[in-house]
């Protein structure tokens, strides 16, 4: 017999409400009706659950229900899983988003009659799969160790004990060749940015860029006084015709293409393989460095991933590929990195020492231990089975609205964490976006990845929702169509 | 009767040698005996030690040595405080400092037998002083919290909760008066430096430096594309006739001074109060900013620290204050500040977004959380007793040395993590360095400190070391003199 918090047996009173009268799913109904439980504390924080056959009859369901709910819940936050123990209720239940914290200073649960602002993301994954509480171990013994150790002062390039075992793992999961001393630790992929541009430009230089794109690079580059060259984006990628003639137009001025290959920022495509060799000869023959911002790698669902462009050694191409945790693990970890030859590593380190002199060590070590006991790369095959999912769930939601289908369209995105949703031209997507947000759904327009203009389509990201939240998104983005 | 640690009775059979044949004060004979005892494994990590009574009278000294070595040990990370139970052998020894650890990938346990190089840094707090057990645990709570939370991004400003907790320190311990909205977290003080710069200056600016000075500032305002004005400093701070003469011939192209009144980097020594009035009423006259680095502000020892520059609100005197928790806690904690003004903030958040988009939320909360119960508070009034002493070792050595009272001139700081040594001219301090390297001590000479030329002069930080240390430091120091 199951037994509660103090000890005392209990039941599963659940109340499931039958099909006829609530038509979500029935692992839906059970998920919900668990929360419920917790959020009258009848469910404490840290209490075990039954095991799933238990529950399942207890309750009179199919197992596999109870499996799904639970899954569901994990995902949430409500719930986590405990090796060999089963599923307990979370030692912290789900609060609200980060910004809005100093608002209330206190937690805060989210229930039907009070439903929190749904913030779509540009591509953000789900904090709440992500393997926090080893980091969080790792991160207090590396605490322990580096801060008794020593000064705390070290190389501007990063942790060494990171440097190396991201090597080891670019090199096997990205088909890089490079060692350590071939890559830099930044601050989140912005970090590496901005470090890029304060080490490769000078006022005068030029650097093209995809559009529309991402806008938090143009401006790094422009920090450091280069001008932007604009190249359209089609259904292939970056149109390399356009670029070739600019690069000849700028007579040497062009330092760098700053590119997102694999799956591009913000339309999701890939750039074609006759267009990645063209890339490669153009930069080979004008002289122009490839900025390769491979944002969400892990994230590809439907064949194989493509190579990087940096993947395909050539002594005539210099590239600089990017990477980054924040999709791997969780925005709030700002760690991110650059892979490029020893050289350009070393006069980057300078820059980064008068930038910030060096990154978190601290973090940086967290970060190493389940990178080199594979269980970084366990979370990710989690994670990429989950968001594929939730992919599908996102397409087909919308491709089954009755409202949205005949104004949107949406492609299957072969990969990463977001979908590009184009809207028929006579709806104005920054008039859709305010609509939205009178409704409690906030996401941005297309016009945010341009340099001015209202494009008739937006990115969406889908990782950090559950299913449940993608329905609530999907119906408040047809609802709020009606009030335009 | 005293227990070991798997409950074994065990005596203390220290051999303390007599005064005869070791000259070693009593207190520091017994600490090192407690370290052979805890490196040959008779004592284990996280074994309980006897009360300081039980042990003096086991040890037939007087209990006041006991309690000096426990409290030296304690400061060198060999043993730890536990609240209501004594004193235990800390769970992680004292390893090498960071920037070695990679060479080994192993704990490693100094020895009298294979010391480890000794480095002198510019100013470094002892680390193993600060309350890292409480950080580490707020960390963990923060990560779990915000993680959780939602996405993960926010204010390009910095986490709410410790610009606010902040704000009312500063306010509190500085003598500044600002809200939230005056204040912007960064990347240590370094970060700081290259935010400021980033955000005021434009090609074609002139920023004001003294000299010597903090090159890595220098370095910031560079990267920004500005000029450089060295002002020459005295022993009563930096010379602001030459500021006055230089503003006037600049007509409006002086941006800012960067300057650090307190305890000036590198020679330690206060503006006068004559010359902080004159310097506000320039900045009105020539309207530019005073930029004023208040590094190591709660490590005043004698008399009551000046108050800040920027503690006066003159609405036509621009100042932007820099502060920096590296100091107060460990370097290894890259968290900084700047207060300006919230127009200033503002601007300064947008270049922010653009360098790394924001700050390591999670750490920023940890930090936040022994700012607001006082607990940073008192130990930076613990560890400030504990560096007066260290200052007070420092300068006694050095002035007591038979080599080095003729060769060195030292002037007791009035505050400060480091003292200013000055030397006779016929001494190269860099030669003097590279001798001092090859016996093991690592120190930078004057150099590092001008843009060319060998001053006659070094830094010297002496409070990550314990007083066992110190001594080491001073006859290395001695001994290299020799083999000039």
């Amino acid at each position: 017999m199951p037994r509660g918090p103090a000890g005392r047996p209990w039941r599963f009173d659940i109340n499931l409400a039958d099909d006829a009268v609530d038509p979500a799913p029935s692992h839906e109904r059970l998920a919900r009706a668990l929360v419920r439980e917790i959020q009258r504390g009848r469910l404490d924080a840290g209490a075990l659950l039954p095991g799933s056959r238990v529950l399942a009859e207890s309750l009179g369901v199919n197992r596999k229900v109870v499996v799904a709910a639970l899954d569901e819940l994990c995902a949430e936050g409500w719930l986590e899983a405990v090796p060999a123990r089963g599923t307990r209720v979370a030692s912290v239940l789900p609060t609200m988003p980060v910004a809005d914290v100093h608002a209330s200073r206190t937690n805060w649960h989210s229930t039907a009659e009070n439903k929190p602002d749904l913030q779509v993301s540009d591509g953000a994954p789900d904090a709440r799969l992500a393997p926090l509480e080893k980091i969080a171990r790792a991160h207090r013994s590396a605490l322990t160790k580096l801060s008794r150790g020593g000064l705390g002062y070290g190389s501007a390039a990063g942790d060494p004990v990171l440097r190396e075992v991201l090597a080891k793992f670019v090199n096997q999961a990205r088909g890089l060749s490079c060692n350590m001393d071939e890559i830099l630790i930044t601050r989140g992929s912005q970090g590496a940015l901005s470090l890029v541009a304060l080490t490769l430009c000078r006022p005068g230089d030029f650097v093209a860029v995809e559009t529309p794109g991402y806008v938090p690079a143009w401006r790094a580059f422009e920090l450091a006084g280069a001008g932007l060259v604009r190249i359209p984006v089609d259904e292939h990628g970056l149109v390399v015709d356009e670029l070739e003639a600019h690069a000849r137009a700028l007579e040497g001025k062009l330092k760098a293409l700053y590119v997102t290959p694999h799956h591009q920022y913000p339309t999701t495509v890939a750039l074609s393989p006759e267009r990645r060799s063209r890339l490669r000869a153009l930069a080979a023959e004008y002289s122009f460095c490839l900025i390769e911002d491979d944002y969400d790698y892990e994230y590809h669902f439907d064949g194989t991933p493509l190579l990087p462009l940096s993947a395909t050694h050539d002594p005539a191409v210099s590239t600089i590929y990017l990477g980054s945790f924040s999709k791997l693990i969780a925005p709030v970890f700002r760690v991110g990195y650059l892979v490029a030859d020893a050289a350009f590593v070393k006069r980057a380190s300078l820059v980064r020492e008068i930038i910030d002199r060096q990154g978190d060590f601290v973090l940086e070590r967290a970060i190493a231990e389940p990178i080199e006991d594979g269980e970084l790369q366990r979370h990710a095959r989690r994670a990429r089975r989950v968001y594929r999912e939730r992919r599908d769930t996102i397409v087909s939601l919308l491709q089954s609205d009755a409202r949205l289908k005949d104004i949107v369209q949406v492609d299957c995105p072969a990969g990463g964490l977001a979908v590009w949703i184009r809207v028929n031209s006579d709806v104005s997507v920054s008039a859709w976006s305010r609509a939205a947000a009178q409704r409690g759904l906030r996401f941005a327009p297309g016009a945010t990845h341009v340099e001015q203009g209202d494009p008739p389509a937006f990115r969406a990201g889908f990782a950090s929702f559950s299913s449940a939240e993608l329905e609530r998104v999907v119906s408040v983005l047809s609802a709020s169509l009606h009030d335009l």
